[in-house]
């Protein structure tokens, strides 16, 4: 499978552009920061850790354009462009926590007579290695998460989460994707994700990429599906967890894992370390994002609703009562609370 | 508001194309049973008291199509008519009451030497009476509903079940309707309801045409909007309800439900007596219409997404245990059970 995202020797940015899925297998070039932040902003690339990975890559790119023979001056401007790039999409913590990164060796290199290309290295290094990093855990997430998932299995899960959120498999969809290797019969229902069909453009694509056996839903159909076909488990991904294991994730995630706990079936949402904020009590504490209306009121360009009112909170958050475990690159925190994350932080972080 | 189905003095019935709204109000003219069929198989009418009205409307066009000097062929003729009205839809039971109501005057006149014209205008009578009861019933349940609403309640209904779905106000949205009249600062969230959008398209445009506070959400948003809006019911129609309480509704109605159960905010059935099974004894025993997978596939003719396999089931039932109550125009059977519908029945029906 085609890169999601990748940086080239000659510094440019690929993004493949998820908007045109599955459809047309179409490259944005970014040669600059902004190509990328609006690629963030308008979906092209989404995912917690390719838009972590998205946000390194722009942090780079914002050095590189920065060039000014003063250096604190370029400390300034890159700083406030920091921000701009944090500020893309405000849920995922992903983003945060790369751009993090960029501002950590801003402040280990301000009081040194660093010069820009050295610097203008370090970025470059550190870009490249959240993307590494990010494909690593990835995989690791993926050879976990499978492990739970039995011969004749049958799975719902929502949004994507595979190749096209991350640097690897994926996270949620990771799992199934190594587990589709070695189990036998084993089944997806992929819920469409509305608004924007995450869902049934992008994981349905994955799915016969991988050649798993993939069957479309509608958000609305869950619960019927999981009394008539005997589902399994639900896995989904993460944009950001809190410290007490509440974990905010697409629009719906909420409502599936209600319908899990109803009918006593597991709840497992996967994801990397990076998308913990520890910082975060609780899920009462994550920023919702919502955007526009718009995005319920057309399908394609296609005006389908003449609604004035509109509501469009991109995620929801999910208790971490109805979490059965958290699935991580450094193993699963089962019934996730504060003490265990304060322990597993301890021991990873 | 424009009638949703109509009969004319000249034998034609006009139906309102619910394909075509909001953006197009535009009449069906059909002239003939199998017009009137393909307008049901197509959903262009739709709402179980809408389609039994519709099936009358059929009945009747279909004897008069089926004029022949022998009495007994005219009898087989229309028997086997009226099997196929019935089959247009399985889930929805109003299409077989209305349809057996026909049936019944078959019965009676079989033995008589009853003239055609007769037992045209009969079959006339009946239809008409069908239209007129379901008016009037729709009246009964939209005032007795709206006293269950308060000032300020802020509810969630999906599908839709308005005037376009009745030949009255409707069912759950007439109560809406009759309470927005006499409540103040009342607030509906309607579900989009996928796939064919009935809630974007339909509800929608019958609050804005009733002065009512309308908002529109996915049905992804449901429990989100229940724990964030603080919302304080959430009320449906139906399409066929077992004689234990079950209910059949639109697809997503059972996931509705569940979350309706884990905020502990009451869940209420609006539906006609004629929308009850007596002779079903439980929802397992309910046809479950699965239709075209290709309408998740597209949107307005647009395709959405490459999917091989869909399931598209236009229904779920509602176990009786997750209702709080079904309002029918002859009263309110809380916590329904076989013995309180039996009781109800022998009493009204």
């Amino acid at each position: 499978m085609k890169a999601t995202i990748r940086l080239t020797n000659s510094n440019i940015v690929y993004i493949l552009d998820q908007t045109k899925l599955p459809f047309k297998e179409q490259y944005i070039i970014a040669k600059g920061s902004k190509r990328i932040i609006d690629a963030i902003e308008k979906l092209s690339i989404r995912g917690a850790p390719a838009i972590g990975v998205a946000g390194g890559f722009a942090s780079y790119l914002a050095l590189k354009e920065s060039k000014n023979s003063n250096l604190e001056k370029i400390f300034q401007i890159i700083s406030s462009k920091l921000d701009l790039i944090e500020s893309a999409r405000p849920t995922a913590v992903n983003l945060s926590w790369s751009v993090n990164r960029f501002r950590n060796i801003l402040k280990l290199n301000r009081s040194k007579k660093i010069d820009f290309r050295h610097l203008l290295s370090l970025f470059r290094k550190e870009a490249l290695k959240i993307y590494e990093e990010e494909k690593k855990v990835s995989l690791k997430l993926s050879s976990l998460g499978s492990k739970l998932i039995k011969n004749n299995d049958k799975i719902i899960t929502h949004c994507n989460t595979g190749s096209l959120a991350t640097t690897g498999p994926g996270t949620a969809l990771g799992a199934i994707k190594f587990a589709n290797k070695i189990r036998k019969g084993l089944r997806v229902f992929a819920t469409e994700t509305r608004p924007l069909l995450q869902g049934s453009r992008l994981t349905i694509w994955e799915c016969q990429k991988n050649n798993i056996d993939c069957t479309l839903i509608s958000d609305s159909m869950v619960s019927h599906i999981i009394k008539e076909e005997k589902i399994n488990m639900i896995v989904v991904g993460a944009d950001r967890i809190a410290s007490n294991g509440d974990t905010a994730n697409k629009i719906g995630t909420y409502q599936l894992a209600i319908a899990a706990k109803f009918h006593k079936i597991p709840f497992f949402v996967v994801a990397p370390i990076s998308t913990f904020d520890f910082s975060c009590r609780n899920g009462l504490l994550i920023e919702i994002e919502e955007r526009d209306g718009k995005e319920l009121l057309s399908i394609n360009n296609k005006i389908v609703s003449k609604a004035n009112n509109v509501r469009n909170p991109a995620f929801d958050v999910t208790p971490r009562k109805l979490i059965t475990g958290i699935i991580t690159e450094k193993g699963i925190i089962y019934s996730p609370n504060a003490n265990k994350i304060k322990r597993f932080k301890n021991r990873y972080s």
